[in-house]
C-alpha cells in the first residue's frame, strides 16, 4: 500500500522465497475459534475464550526455549493451555474425546478472504512456504481444508526452534540454498518481522485489523523498518507484479 | 493391478497419509538426465552417465549413515559424485558454474506421464506427501516445475536420517499424529517398501519398468509382501477409489 514502487521492484527481482507467518497473517484464528465455540458451546464467551487460549501460547513456547521443557509440538502446547483454561470457562467436564476435537480447531482455522487468491498469485512468481511455529501436521491439515497452495510446509518443527529464534529465519534460506536477502518474511506481527530483518531477510507487513476480533482493531500504521506494507495478500501480489 | 479389492478397500478406509518415494517412483531420473546430457553435452553417453551418477548415491548415503561424514544434503552428495565421475566422461574441464547448473538437473527431473493426474486424484482422499532422501529445496523446486501437488514436503532432511532408517517412516506417522498402519509408502523399490513394512506401514508397489532406461526393463513382478501393486499412479488412484 505505502511502500515505494522501487522497493517492490527490488524485492520482485531479488527475492526467491516468500515465507509466511500463519496465525493471524494467513488465517483468522480469533474468528475461527469464536465461531467454533459458538457452534459447540454457545453459553461460553467465544471471544474471551479465543483470547485466553492464544494468550497462553507465547509463555508456553518461552518455557520450551528456556529449556524448562523438552521440544514440544504446538499441538501439545495448545492442549496443555486448553486443559488449563477450560475450568475458567465452565468446561471442566469436557471428555478426552471432546478436548481432542476442540484442540484440533487450530487445524481447522479459516483463511482470511484474500489469502487463497493472494497466495495463488504470489506462487506464480515466488516459492511460497509457511514459516510458522505451528507443527507440520497442523499446517498440512489446515492447508488442505482451506485450500492454501503452499509449495512447501516449513515449521518450527523442522528447525527445532520457535520464531523468533534466528535458526528459523536462516533455516529457510539454507533450505533453499539462498542468501537471507533472497527470502522475505510476510507477517502481521512487527516482532516477528524485526527478528527476520535482524537475520538479513526482507520483510512485508500485512495489516490484519481484526486479528484480535472486530471489537479490538489493531494499529496497522506502517513502521519504517519493513520493506513492504500491504493491506492484504492480494495487495501484496499486486505490489510484486503477480 | 493384482491386489484384491478387499485389501484396497481396507487401505482406503484406514490409511490417512500416502508417502511417496520420488526418484524413480514419481519422476524419471534416468530419462531426464539422459535428455539433459543430450542437450548440453551430446558427445557423452547420457545413459551411462545417468547410471554412473545414480550408482554413487547409495554408497555416499551409507558413508553418512555410518558416521564417516557429517549430515549431508543430497544436493551436496550429488555434487561430490558428479565431481568424481566427470573426468571419466571427458568432462573434467567443466567450470564451477557449469557444474552447479548440471547438479541442479536433479531439481528439474520430469514426472512420469501419469504422476500429476494420479497425485491429483489421490489428493482428494488422502494427505499426499513426499518421503524422499532428496532435500526439501530439491523436492520443492522439482514439484513447482513438474506441477506435483504435494500437501507436504517431507524429506530425510527433516528427520536427519535417510531411508531405509526407521526414523524416516515412523517420522511420517508422528508428524501426522497417526499410527504406522495409517500411513502407506508408495514406491517402486522393494527394499524401501520392505523397510516401511518392518515399521508397520502399509505398502504400495508401483511398476516403473523403464526406471533404468528403456533398454534395461525392470522386473515388476508382484511380490507377496506388498499390500498393493499398481502399474502407475493413475492405476493406484483407481484402486483406492479416487
Amino acid at each position: 500500500m505505502t511502500s515505494t514502487a522501487g522497493t517492490a521492484d527490488s524485492i520482485a527481482s531479488t527475492v526467491k522465497v516468500l515465507a509466511f507467518d500463519i496465525f493471524g497473517t494467513v488465517v483468522d484464528w480469533h474468528g475461527s475459534i469464536e465461531r467454533e465455540m459458538q457452534a459447540l458451546y454457545p453459553a461460553v464467551d467465544g471471544d474471551a475464550f479465543a483470547l485466553a487460549w492464544r494468550a497462553g501460547y507465547q509463555p508456553a513456547m518461552a518455557r520450551v526455549m528456556r529449556g524448562e521443557q523438552g521440544w514440544t509440538l504446538i499441538d501439545d502446547l495448545h492442549r496443555s493451555i486448553l486443559d488449563e483454561i477450560l475450568p475458567r470457562f465452565g468446561l471442566a467436564h469436557l471428555s478426552e474425546v471432546e478436548r481432542r476435537h476442540l484442540n484440533r480447531v487450530w487445524h481447522r482455522l479459516d483463511a482470511w478472504p484474500d489469502s487463497v487468491e493472494g497466495l495463488k498469485r504470489l506462487k506464480t512468481r515466488f516459492i511460497i512456504t509457511t514459516l510458522s511455529n505451528g507443527n507440520i501436521g497442523l499446517l498440512t491439515h489446515m492447508a488442505k481444508r482451506a485450500g492454501l497452495p503452499w509449495d512447501c510446509v516449513l515449521s518450527a518443527e523442522v528447525f527445532r526452534a520457535y520464531k523468533p529464534d534466528p535458526a528459523t529465519y536462516l533455516g529457510v534460506a539454507r533450505v533453499f540454498d539462498a542468501a537471507p536477502s533472497q527470502v522475505a518474511l510476510v507477517a502481521t506481527h512487527h516482532d516477528d518481522l524485526a527478528a527476520a530483518r535482524g537475520c538479513g531477510l526482507r520483510t512485508a507487513y500485512i495489516e490484519r485489523p481484526h486479528e484480535l476480533g472486530a471489537a479490538r482493531p489493531k494499529d496497522g500504521a506502517p513502521q519504517p523498518g519493513n520493506d513492504l506494507h500491504a493491506t492484504d495478500l492480494i495487495d501484496l501480489a499486486r505490489m510484486l507484479g503477480c
